[in-house]
């Protein structure tokens, strides 16, 4: 009859180079020594360096990475981000309680963001869709494989759409990566919101994009 | 009276940057909380980029990683591999339970030749030698030493042979990788077959190596 | 009424791309299922490059990650560490037992050190400052953002001292990173001991500095 382990993640800029990473985890099994210590990501600062390196705002990858991950995570889980540069300042730190999980991280205001962007939306889609949201979105993240991950939900977008991203136009949604080999498509990807992708290819060098890009979504007139 | 929770290894070419890693375990968390989950390796495409980018067939270095990591697991193990150019078409994956671990993957051969190539091998080691064996075998994978990594088994290596590859030849097999400083060497690796590897010094730069290069057994006539 | 189940850490040069990790893994939970591995990190030969190749004697790198991390682990934690430019010769393993973990690694003096250097400093603060502490020490660590980690500890550095690095003074400790940005700044750092830092900027960049730099402090003559 054994009782689960809490789950902690962990999603922090330390690297894996560093003792950082170790120390925090040594520092969790001295307290709690059944923790169940789940990484996340430790790379989140080499993704976000390109962007805004003063901006005293939540970098959008962090948000996107550690809500999209988080969302997965059965709702007793606890999510630790460390992720600040004003580390060693006297910021606080600030835990929130959610029906998706408990979240804690500096108070400055990635953790708002994670839950008003993606945590709340899987569970009301079509609460925040206003004129702004049906017009496009952004480009909130580029994973490894070089895919333009927005924040424009699935169910945003009108049946026959078209995108334009960087001067380009797409017609339509895919249904996989394979459909246009070497071609610019978009998507929905695992998050349920719009890529931008190219089949078997690298869509933010082929279109030069960085985190910020708008992506607008073009509808017929009726 | 603890019962041991069940292992589910991951293999994957998710990198350590995105959420994939992290949403795939909260997944595995939500619906089997006492999971034991251990990461075998996430950076498989990096390993394999250079080979054949349009290939249908698994990259060596993939099916290599899995099945040597693989076989030191418990035999109650489940191995889990992410590794498909075809994500979001169509392709089924398929699971198969063996004495050695029950794997789960996609249905791209990449199972079937991990089984056969690696985890079949140290249980009938003499079974599958036969002429083309005896003659040699290809590189399969490049560690991060250097190394160059051989499918060639250890008991197909008759004594006193030589090697030759890339047009250089290599007399005998060397106890340790320090018995010849600066010199290319073979030697029997941790996973039981023969490496190339120059004494504190890296083979595939010596040599200008790549994945699924020839490495010839050279035999003395009786 | 669960039991604790143990901790293992690991330390290694393996880096995430073989299966050396995984098979490691695979190891211990055959022989303990129960084990709970932490991984401190497997880049440690990265780090280390720059230094001496051809050293015998520990990096200081090495010896630094792995008693940073060990020190915040529960003393009953085994900590093994496999970085041995000697693998495949016939150097042996030690295993050593303190109040603060068990270390296992290779006979090569790097156990030791980590000891002696970290792991009962905390203990006895005050038993091993004498005049050549007081001048000053070195750089043992350059961490991913940078900042040059020293083994001065806290306590040896009188009050109203300044320090110099690479030909710059700096004067007295900062209590934050963020206190002079863009500006080289001396800070007691998350371990105890005295780092040299630039606010918001990389001070190994700025100073041209590596592992082995001397840093001197500078005392007011009474």
């Amino acid at each position: 009859m054994a009782v689960n382990r809490p789950v902690i993640t962990l999603t922090t800029d330390f690297g894996t180079r560093d003792p950082y990473v170790g120390a925090m985890k040594g520092v969790i099994l001295s307290r709690c020594p059944q923790a169940n210590i789940v990484d996340i990501s430790h790379e989140i600062s080499q993704a976000a360096i390109s962007y805004r390196a003063d901006s005293h705002t939540p970098h959008p990858t962090t948000t996107y990475v550690l809500a999209s991950a988080a969302t997965h995570f059965p709702p007793d889980a606890i999510h630790v981000a460390v992720v600040d540069p004003g580390v060693g300042s006297d910021r606080r730190s600030i835990a929130v309680h959610t029906p998706s999980g408990t979240f804690v991280g500096p108070d400055n205001g990635l953790i708002s963001l994670a839950i008003c962007e993606y945590i709340q939306t899987p569970a009301k889609p079509n609460d925040d869709i206003d004129g702004a949201n049906l017009s496009g979105g952004t480009v909130v993240h580029i994973d490894r494989y070089g895919n333009l991950i927005t924040n424009i939900p699935a169910d945003s977008v009108p049946v026959g759409s078209a995108f334009e991203v960087a001067g380009q136009r797409i017609e339509g949604l895919s249904a996989s990566y394979s459909e246009a080999v070497g071609k610019l498509l978009a998507i929905i990807g695992s998050e349920g919101t719009v890529e931008i992708a190219v089949g078997n290819g690298n869509a933010a060098r082929t279109l030069n994009s960085t985190i910020g890009d708008r992506v607008a979504i073009l509808t017929e007139s009726p």
